[in-house]
């Protein structure tokens, strides 16, 4: 039909167009981005908005000897398709095809692995350095969101790439979103919604500032006071950037090719750490995504003419049982109605965690501290500090951003904080970045830290009421994706806190599981029956564990079976093999988990078959193991 | 002699003095502090920096009532002799005695924890929200250091507390140093140390601004231009943090009572966030900590008169063999030497790792990132994409603010940085913050980590030959102070990779030890020869395992003993306890290690025979054991 990216290979070919032609190019890729997207899911408003911004960056820069750093990575599906991934685009998230972020080893043109924010200052100063040791040429270039600017992270690396003086180019994407709008100061500031008592508080400062000047300060002052609003201007997102040491150039149209590729041009032709601010509309082309960008950042399958999602967001459906995640967050409602110190945190996910209904009936309960997970943790240390009872909800793999905040300010004082980790485990689609299958492992280590897995939504729901009225850390965390359908409670009851359940009784062996495994393990005792007469242990809580019951299972059954959904290394399969030791208790103990390795993406029920997690897993497990 | 601070038991006595009166307590302070310090060491000058600070914050304010939130905690010397914790003084970082950092089990007056840097402002912007949905009224006050500002954590608290508009109190404690003097944009804005090239910038800027105001614009251009030098002024410390929301007050003589007490009454008078500019000088009143303020940041015990050093830094001796961090510093020379790719990168701490001589003999290979850790790393994985080979060398406990940057950005690309984790294990005075016993798990459970711990200096050559040459990431942890004295290299030979040694044979039991820990197991083994004949394997690499070894001799000794100086969960003995299981190998197994709780502060030797680590815990505990 069209025509133009079909003869594209490579960024050469985006080379040899003339400029005329690249309107049509961004067409192209927006249609081949919707068409793909609509189908496969994925993060399209990002993506979508950044297409022009792409195709300037490809054309003026010589990728890939130069180099192009893309944060988080989700925007980088243009990039993909003029990147000689154009064929396989359609393989795009799932089982085996390309993936939905920047990737070494997919191909020249990624140059940095990527998935979580704000990484892109950093790792580009890096090769920029790299490049200076060698005496290369090569120009380094950072694309980075807005959102990122509220993660330390990226703060941290502006604040050192600006002091280095080396060639380096940050592009500014700034669709004044996260993945959420945007919070925090600094976004304030980029977008100009600067408040009234800001601007008052400014024209003070500034007159200060002027009175100050000798000499020509007071004339300067009676002519700023003539200008009052133009006192604005005195801090322009420019000042802020170079106040760090950057060139700052801006503010570019994101969708004007011209302004990008001349701009683009001259850029490259400085040198030191410059700044270039472009604006983007997220969703940019397909009116369903720039009206709610927030829906169409991570999305699942949708109607391409309609812009209905078919299922919801990525890992939802409309019909069946709900999500883990709704499951939480209309429980946490619930506690917070009858406990008002029960607060919400979120780093910039308020809908991916369930948090909006919260939002909305606790607007001065619920805080997002913006992709700046360190912060949200500490945040809620210190509220804990006080008396109230934050609940930080997370998914598994950010919350790896905070371990030595969790270690430190929250453990280290005891302080009751809950952590409501949602994606825990194999997430899906998005793959190795994504998975949250450390958490058992790393939260286990950390003294005080309760930790426990739920097996079904009803126990998320125990879980939480059990988390509020502990007085210390607690941890839990539940699986991406729709729960298993078991009934609700209004008033869940509490668990107690290191006591684990014997869901089926059996004497050849007992499995120990935890969370999302006890369904597999549940369902392989069933196909055993009659075979091997297993026992199931849904263990609860990997910190403490229920010694006696795993005892007593371990020595009755004389054989051990530990599953979970996380690394084989040092979670629950670990923590029952130290158990049985300090008892002396001689066990042989088959440990299943995920393999000492990144598991790569596809839908969960294709990684739990690949890491034998899945009932049929277990069962040929405990047969090959037992044979 | 004096009588003053004699009469303090708690901020209310402070209050009652007379304004005139305060000038000597602050002398009597310090002499406390320099006599107490000199004899236990410790945070000496940072503490006696804010020695009128901190009066003036317990004077103005209504302590414990409105609240003091030291960030790292290092200068709250001061601090605690005023709050009831004078007589106690001297037992100043010692077994048993006042911690070196706030602990709010040790009063009310401490009401966070603290030990890393950068958790201030989140913190009590924490206690400001608790406050203000209790309907509070008290006064919440973050002290922070400028180096701080170059974390992301600060950053971060910044940008949410300037935007939330609570009534927050940041104090900057702006001494120009972190440990080291200071690196990064923000803290050359802060201290006006423009450079030419940015005023240059900055006039441009400025002119671009001023011709962009309509109407007046020319005019103020052309007053602008016979004032170059007041441009500088355009950006101003006070410019940055209005920016970010704040309110901004400065810059104070840290120094001058009054000027403090006055404007603290002015600020406790204010709503909003406030940022308070202080400047104050790392060492103030003793001429040796003034003029090397580095060496005087954590120093041990030294000569109060002539301000020399008994033992050199904290953990280090004059004479005796050298520090594994001294071994480390000349080893990576020496390689840098040999190979161009080499980098050395720290966080703030060049001193304290070991890279003071590095950076003198390779400027331009040297890279100090400020307190930034998850810079450091993922600065470093962008180097090693690109061909280098970066060193990063820190202190375990502060890795821990790194963990995803280390499984994100560098094991998830099996990018060749290898990580020189100093202080692994118990570090002794600094106490629970600063322990660096959680390493060898969160590590081990990152795939394509390899994780080494040598138990020698000489062996800490070979890891890093060894980690230089991997093509992968390598992590290797060695304790502080003093190594063992055994020869050193100058051309350390490469490890085998998942290579371990067996030291002494036996046929009783066999003792796994790892890093520091096997100098305690060849003790114990020399002690109970004749009783228990016990062989005694280095297993070098924690991560690969030497599999081989570890199952012929837990086979061959029919009991395993594992020890570390590491959390007993998921660390070594977890390893061990893993790869017994998968073999089907049912050997009894008695895991030692850092038990599952925070240790307190002591000496080194004292902490680990509380932890049962050293020979005679060892010898203890297998006989109690096997008996």
């Amino acid at each position: 039909m069209t025509g133009l990216l079909e003869r594209i290979q490579s960024p050469l070919d985006v080379r040899a167009l003339s400029r005329e032609e690249l309107p049509l190019l961004a067409r192209e890729i927006r249609d081949m981005i919707l068409e793909v997207v609509s189908k496969t899911g994925g993060h399209l408003a990002s993506s979508l908005g950044v297409v022009e911004l792409t195709l300037a960056l490809h054309r003026v820069f010589n990728t890939p000897v130069d180099k192009i750093v893309w944060d988080v990575g989700h925007q980088s599906y243009a990039h993909k398709i003029l990147t000689g991934r154009r064929e396989q685009f359609n393989t795009l998230r799932q089982w085996g095809g390309i993936s939905g972020f920047p990737k070494r080893d997919e191909s020249e043109y990624d140059c940095f692995d990527v998935g979580h924010s704000g990484t892109s200052i950093a790792a580009a100063l890096g090769m920029a350095v790299a490049r200076d040791c060698r005496g290369g040429k090569e120009k380094i270039v950072a694309v980075i969101g807005d959102g990122a600017l509220s993660g330390g992270l990226a703060l941290e690396g502006l604040n050192q790439a600006g002091n280095q003086g080396r060639d380096l180019i940050v592009v500014l994407n700034d669709n004044e979103m996260s993945i959420s709008p945007n919070v925090g100061a600094i976004s304030s500031f980029l977008s100009r919604k600067l408040t009234s008592r800001f601007v008052v508080r400014l024209k003070k400062e500034g007159e200060n500032f002027l009175r100050t000047i000798p000499v020509i300060g007071k004339d300067l002052l009676n002519l700023a006071r003539r200008t009052e609003n133009s006192l604005k201007g005195f801090l322009t997102p420019g000042m802020f950037f170079e106040a760090l040491g950057f060139n700052y150039v801006g503010l570019l149209d994101g969708h004007n090719l011209d302004e990008l590729l001349d701009t683009f041009s001259n850029v490259a032709r400085m040198n030191g750490p410059m700044l270039v601010h472009v604006a983007t509309r997220k969703g940019c082309g397909y009116p369903p995504a720039e009206e709610n960008p927030s829906l169409f950042h991570g999305v699942g399958p949708f109607d391409l003419k309609t812009g209905q999602v078919k299922s919801g967001k990525a890992g939802a459906t409309a019909a069946g049982p709900p999500t883990y995640t709704s499951v939480f967050g209309r429980t946490l409602i619930q506690q917070a109605q009858r406990d008002d110190r029960v607060v919400a945190i979120t780093a910039a996910m308020a809908d991916g965690t369930g948090l909006t209904e919260f939002q909305k009936v606790f607007p001065k309960r619920f805080f997002d501290v913006g992709i700046a997970e360190q912060q949200a943790v500490t945040f809620a240390a210190g509220m804990a500090s006080q008396g109230m009872r934050p609940v930080v909800a997370i998914y598994s793999t950010f919350l790896q951003r905070a371990y030595d905040n969790l270690m430190q300010d929250v453990c280290l004082q005891r302080l009751p904080v809950t952590f409501a980790l949602d994606r825990g485990g194999l997430v899906g689609a998005d793959g190795p970045t994504h998975h949250g299958v450390f958490d058992l492992s790393y939260l286990r280590s950390m003294p005080d830290m309760v930790v426990m897995a739920p097996r079904d939504e009803a126990q998320l729901q125990r879980a939480l009421v059990t988390a509020l009225q502990h007085d210390g850390p607690f941890a839990f965390r539940y699986p991406r994706g729709q729960a298993l359908g078991v009934p609700l409670s209004d008033d869940p009851e509490v668990l107690e806190i290191g006591r684990g359940e014997l869901l089926v009784d059996g004497k050849d062996a007992v499995i120990f599981a935890a969370g999302s495994t006890v369904a597999a393990a549940l369902e392989a005792a069933a196909q055993l029956k009659g075979k091997i007469d297993l026992a199931v242990v849904d263990v609860r809580f990997v910190k403490p564990l229920d010694e006696e019951l795993v005892l007593k299972m371990a020595r009755a059954c004389s054989r051990v079976v530990t599953l979970e959904e996380n690394s084989v290394l040092g979670g629950v399969g670990g923590a029952i093999l130290e158990l049985l030791a300090r008892d002396g208790a001689l066990v042989p103990t088959l440990c299943l988990g995920v393999p000492d390795r990144f598991i790569p993406q596809g839908t969960q029920a294709q990684l739990r078959a690949l890491c034998g997690l899945d009932a049929a897993g277990v069962v040929a497990s405990i047969q090959r193991w037992l044979h």
